[in-house]
């Protein structure tokens, strides 16, 4: 049996799980996939944590130069998340010709070419599959079930505590606020949620996704980002009334050979298989010229989900022969700006509120057809003086929406727009 | 780059997808997997339809010996169907050095582990992604990024005729007859339904899927099998009363040890993540220790869906330097009877026929109580002289339920015992 020495860089949610996993499942793992999986080096700081989890104090300390000059430790796998110090660990590691394993998507967004460049150096593997999704197969799925597609369009529910939120609101009609209060009693939130609630989390993953379904370098600057803070119960109620579900999406597309990749709140059909990934459940969809429409759909995060991921990429990685590299991420071939679209077409649903006097109707739908774009729906609730206003616009440019909705936002009447949100029905 | 010399053997429909999938992505497949794919060899009867995909006719035959021969061929990609001539072929093949790709489920189903000794003699790969569920990544899934998990249960709606059917009779209320007869029409389902509708296809994937997902070989022979002719449209509509969807399902359990292995109909909560998989669309469930629960999405069936499976199955293939197998399935060592679980327990839904008269419902569940099993849900609509009675049991034992309604179909005053159905909600 070949023994594979580990390296474990942290010990929080997912390293411990990761831990528990390769204790609990060692034996089931030696018998069917032929490795003897051995915790050889633990780096944390916080000894209660590794005592908790039943670690050899022995193994545990800080200094990376433990695992670097430990010839018996092959594959290290990092947990600390962040920048540094997992930037510097880590290439080091891969210069010394041991494969890396982590979960960190900040710094395989930032930095994979430099980690990319450091293992082809180093003659190691780079296997990121717990960065994305948890323990969702994605990656291993764009790597290596779609060798035959050209991929056209790539959507995902990616992060757990928006969609928590947006379910909440949308099941229960309660408030953005009171939706994410709950989600952080729950611990699906942070204290500062920033992060998830505002799209950096999402536009991480989007950027490493599309890179490997385009086969090509899509930068983290070039994913537009907008979270969803704006949104409120309202927008969701009126879209249940168009049959509607509302979301917040990584979507990146391949249209005539440029790319449009964001990450927003959208507007999908009910019918969309998108539309009943409910909580904190995560989903990615992809539609390629030949598999057509498929959907993986899972847990996004948590100790042994995550956990899953990072275990399965060590087997892969202790067992393969050979490693892949993605070519386009280190060859600095960064797409050029004609590569991506700057402005692209959706639908859009527009919440207004307008003083409520005839005529109101007719001036703002020809503000919007004086920049050519139709509108599908309009609904116009009773009120007292001032009523709101919702359409529903046919496809059109973004900077057709904006210049007419500049015009609208000054006339006589209008009170305010109240809620932009993209449709997207495909 | 590497040249990989391809047999397509077959050019039906899924070999008619495979080549055109490699004539139109051979340049991107070579530049981002780095092998240049040749078919060197196609055995087809019908010389019209290598002429319509532009074939060149120099290269069709239909001697197996041709492929056998020729050290440029690496690879052999089946398309036959069936169990003869497929068999001896690919055997011959695999012993000739040839890795085999096949879409072939019921040759898998039933003569795995000849083709995989076949396979370990030759020194050569066995790849089925093709087989169960077209173009979703299940199988890949399962030996690629499951190593950490035991898995629990695996459920899948895993026959696109079957859900077509089924989805067809729940949202128009058609009849079974008449929901078989469109998709029969519109080429969902063969003029002899019966290899669908009776459950065979569904029988063969989850006997190769629960074979993957328990390491264990869970043979044909075991899996419990009962087709949709018996679903109507009135138990549906029941169902939804309840809140539940009725579907085609493969499941396979893990319970202490012991496996529990079916494809029935079965009604699912609505909020189950594959409640919402509607007309022709398939997808497979999960439950490991680590990962949790997993669900994969797609089209199990069609020309480029299959197609973009059998050709990431041939890159798998190309590029591997050391195959995996399977080595539960040629060892010959099937589980004992032991191994599977006789008596399986579920919930049931129980639609009769009774005559409008009191004390009936009490003499029902009396009945029911005896053989303790208790009811959750009971529904009696109105009618003249005879009415339908609806229940939902408590889990309970199958031989409970047989014995209790033997009982019943007797009692007096009860006309019919019109369906029985199993609900699962996990």
């Amino acid at each position: 049996m070949k023994k594979v020495g580990l390296a474990l860089l942290g010990l929080g949610t997912v390293g411990g799980g990761t831990y528990r996993i390769i204790k609990n499942n060692h034996d089931m793992i030696a018998k069917s996939e032929g490795v003897d999986l051995q915790v050889l080096c633990v780096l944390e700081k916080n000894e209660a944590r590794a005592k908790e989890l039943g670690v050899d104090l022995s193994i545990v300390g800080t200094d990376i130069d433990k695992v670097i000059n430990n010839p018996e430790i092959s594959i290290v796998a990092e947990f600390f998340g962040g920048i540094e110090p997992a930037r510097t660990f880590l290439i080091k590691s891969l210069l010394a010709g041991k494969s890396v394993v982590t979960a960190n998507k900040e710094l395989i967004a930032k930095h994979w070419h430099e980690l990319e460049e450091a293992a082809k150096k180093g003659k190691a593997g780079l296997y990121f599959e717990a960065s994305c999704v948890g323990g969702v197969p994605i990656i291993r799925t764009l790597t290596e079930s779609m060798q035959a597609n050209n991929i056209l369009s790539i959507k995902g529910i990616i992060n757990g505590t928006t969609n928590y939120i947006l379910t909440k609101m949308a099941e229960s009609g309660q408030s953005y606020e009171s939706a994410l209060k709950e989600a952080q009693d729950l611990g699906y939130a942070e204290a500062d949620p920033s992060a998830d609630v505002d799209g950096y989390d999402a536009s991480y993953k989007i950027s490493i996704l599309s890179s490997l379904a385009f086969r090509t370098k899509v930068p983290l600057e070039k994913v537009y980002r907008e979270g969803i803070s704006k949104v409120t119960a309202e927008d969701i109620a009126y879209g249940k009334e168009f049959g509607l579900t509302l979301k917040l999406l990584g979507i990146a597309k391949m249209t005539d050979g440029k790319i449009d990749v964001r990450v927003h709140p959208v507007f999908i059909p009910d019918l969309h298989p998108l539309a009943s990934v409910r909580g904190s459940f995560n989903a990615v969809h992809l539609v390629g010229d030949a598999v057509g429409d498929i959907m993986l759909y899972g847990r996004g995060a948590g100790d042994l989900p995550t956990g899953s991921a990072i275990v399965s990429d060590i087997v892969f990685a202790a067992t393969k022969k050979k490693h892949k590299y993605s070519p386009f991420v280190n060859s600095g071939k960064h797409l050029t700006d004609q590569g991506f679209i700057k402005d692209f077409k959706s639908e859009y649903y527009i919440r207004m509120t307008v003083n409520d006097k005839s005529g109101m109707l007719a001036k703002i739908t020809s503000a919007f057809g004086k920049q050519n774009i139709s509108i599908t729906t309009v609904t116009q609730k009773a009120g007292t003086d001032i009523v709101p206003l919702v359409f529903i616009t046919h496809e059109t440019y973004e900077s057709s929406i904006k210049k007419a909705l500049a015009g609208i936002v000054k006339s006589d009447g209008v009170v305010s727009i109240d809620n932009v949100i993209r449709v997207e029905r495909d």
